[in-house]
């Protein structure tokens, strides 16, 4: 299997990236290979001072660099020679089986929409992240790459999402929820109603109802669905509000015991990595044709290492495979609405 | 001023209900008046316990109660001599200047906004809590009164919640962001993009941009907007994850270490308390015809004390009239859009 990396991507780019890719290297057979894309005098130079050999990893050459402000489309236009632009170009053209990128995420979501078209039956792609919980990892979909989603939308988000949870975590029949604002079924919005008959309508899915805010991190669902917009905001959301109790936590225990926050310190940072999402390497575009994975801006090595990982697993498993023979023998189509 | 109490509503009803008023009424005013609506024979019997004489506190005789999972329009019907249906009646009938509740929301909700009518000029009243944060208290609304929200009800929510956060917090000039899935301003669904059109031709509001999930906890705003869906769900993961992050650092701390575990304790309890929203003792309800404060199911007594004083305060600041005066001026109308 050939992975494409852009190396050039996020905050922390190229060190950590270039870093992040070697230990998955390590970690992959021998029928596999590793492309790093990005300037090429830079990834030498990394690559030297890790004390990794030139010619062991292949380079592709991508000389400019999309910011991570640019305006996505426009940018994309203008940097044909970006790493970004040039990932989704092999992409398309059957260069590589993955792609992985800590760019810009609009960017890289255009980008491999754009070039990688979507999968057969599917509308539009939509991009799922794992949350971890005390009951288990949560699949959801989709966090943004849809902000005008239509309940068929959400549909296919759902069945999408019920594959890769069965195939990426072995859960045999994913229990999936629907974002809403109480558990009845007369609750929600027009989105909400409509696309519970959907969900409704196809057996084979393990609809389990509506689901609360809260619901997500009490174990009650192994899937949860959501438009891209209120996605989006939950993703940033779990994000800050972490980040905030973890700092409020560190503060309050200097300010009573020194001592106690020196003993807290090494456990904080146990029980962060063990709860934080960056644990399952990105977030996977959902319905496009072929594989691509989409890291936080702030992705360091173990980030990378991961969404490597996690790339091979999802192509490996044939997940696009079973995505397209679900949605043909599916009795929910467009023109169901 | 009069404030009446649903005794009968939450999970802890009447017992912390009343233990909360009764808490209260000792900070009160001479000229303040208490009344607490339910069963007689259940209140009287719990200032007894509480070692409180019967005559000295008013009540009202109410002998039903909306279940908190009854379906909210249909028992304000069938049960009008519920405490949530007479509550409303008295506030509709000039009996009372505040009410509050921890009962079944969408009743509390539908009650006082069919009996109390809305504000002049105002279209859709809407629900706002305080999230208590690093940087200071945030008022954010809607919360689940509105989840088919239009552009115009978006900016009179900025316009209450504006004058609410500088009533209540002396906030000089609070900052207001716009709840988006990104900081430009093309970012976003067609809802936050005509909304941010009206709050920037607004000059006496200070309208600082879009936010994303992560902002609220990051001190940037006073006030955040949001349609009630999207608030909704805001409000409830906070709940859950801050839930769910606590017990698992207990359970971490417990494998890791049990003696740290014990010493955490207390401290935990402490963080948990400065962080938790009941603080801020409810939510209100922006726009109605009157004060009315609608709290959680799980309120305990600390939470009624707060929003009772709560009541007080945004009734003695003529938070109402102040609303009624900013939309009497400002070119924002229904027919701008």
């Amino acid at each position: 299997m050939r992975i494409a990396v852009d190396a050039m991507g996020g905050d922390h780019a190229p060190d950590e990236i270039i870093r992040g890719a070697l230990e998955a290297n390590e970690l992959l057979g021998a029928g596999d290979e590793l492309i790093l894309i990005g300037d090429r005098d830079c990834i030498e130079r990394q690559l030297a001072s890790s004390g990794v050999a030139n010619n062991s990893i292949r380079m592709v050459h991508a000389p400019e660099i999309i910011g991570m402000d640019e305006a996505p489309v426009e940018a994309l236009r203008k940097k044909r020679k970006s790493s970004i632009a040039v990932m989704a170009r092999m992409a398309s053209h059957n260069q590589t089986d993955a792609v992985i990128s800590a760019g810009n995420t609009g960017a890289c979501v255009a980008g491999c929409q754009i070039r990688m078209r979507n999968l057969p039956g599917v509308i539009r792609p939509g991009i799922a992240v794992v949350l971890p919980t005390l009951g288990g990892p949560v699949t959801m979909a989709d966090v943004g790459a849809n902000v005008a989603c239509k309940p068929i939308n959400l549909y296919q988000y759902a069945v999408m999402a019920t594959v890769y949870s069965r195939q990426m975590f072995g859960i045999e029949k994913p229990r999936v929820g629907l974002m809403s604002i109480g558990e009845e079924d007369a609750k929600g919005n027009e989105l909400v109603k409509k696309t519970r008959e959907f969900l409704k309508s196809d057996t084979r899915l393990n609809f389990i109802g509506n689901l609360e805010g809260h619901d997500i991190f009490d174990g009650l669902c192994d899937v949860a669905l959501c438009e891209g917009f209120v996605g989006n905001v939950i993703l940033k959301l779990t994000e800050g509000l972490v980040a905030m109790l973890f700092k409020a936590i560190g503060y309050e225990l200097k300010e009573e015991s020194p001592r106690l926050a020196n003993e807290f310190k090494p456990l904080i940072a146990q029980i962060y990595k063990k709860y934080d999402y960056h644990e399952y390497g990105g977030a996977l575009l959902l319905g496009v044709n072929g594989t691509a994975v989409i890291c936080h801006g702030s992705s360091k090595s173990r980030t990378i290492k991961n969404a490597i990982l996690a790339s091979k697993k999802f192509y490996t498993n044939r997940i696009n495979d079973q995505i397209i023979r679900y949605l043909s023998n599916t009795s929910v189509r467009p023109n169901s609405e």
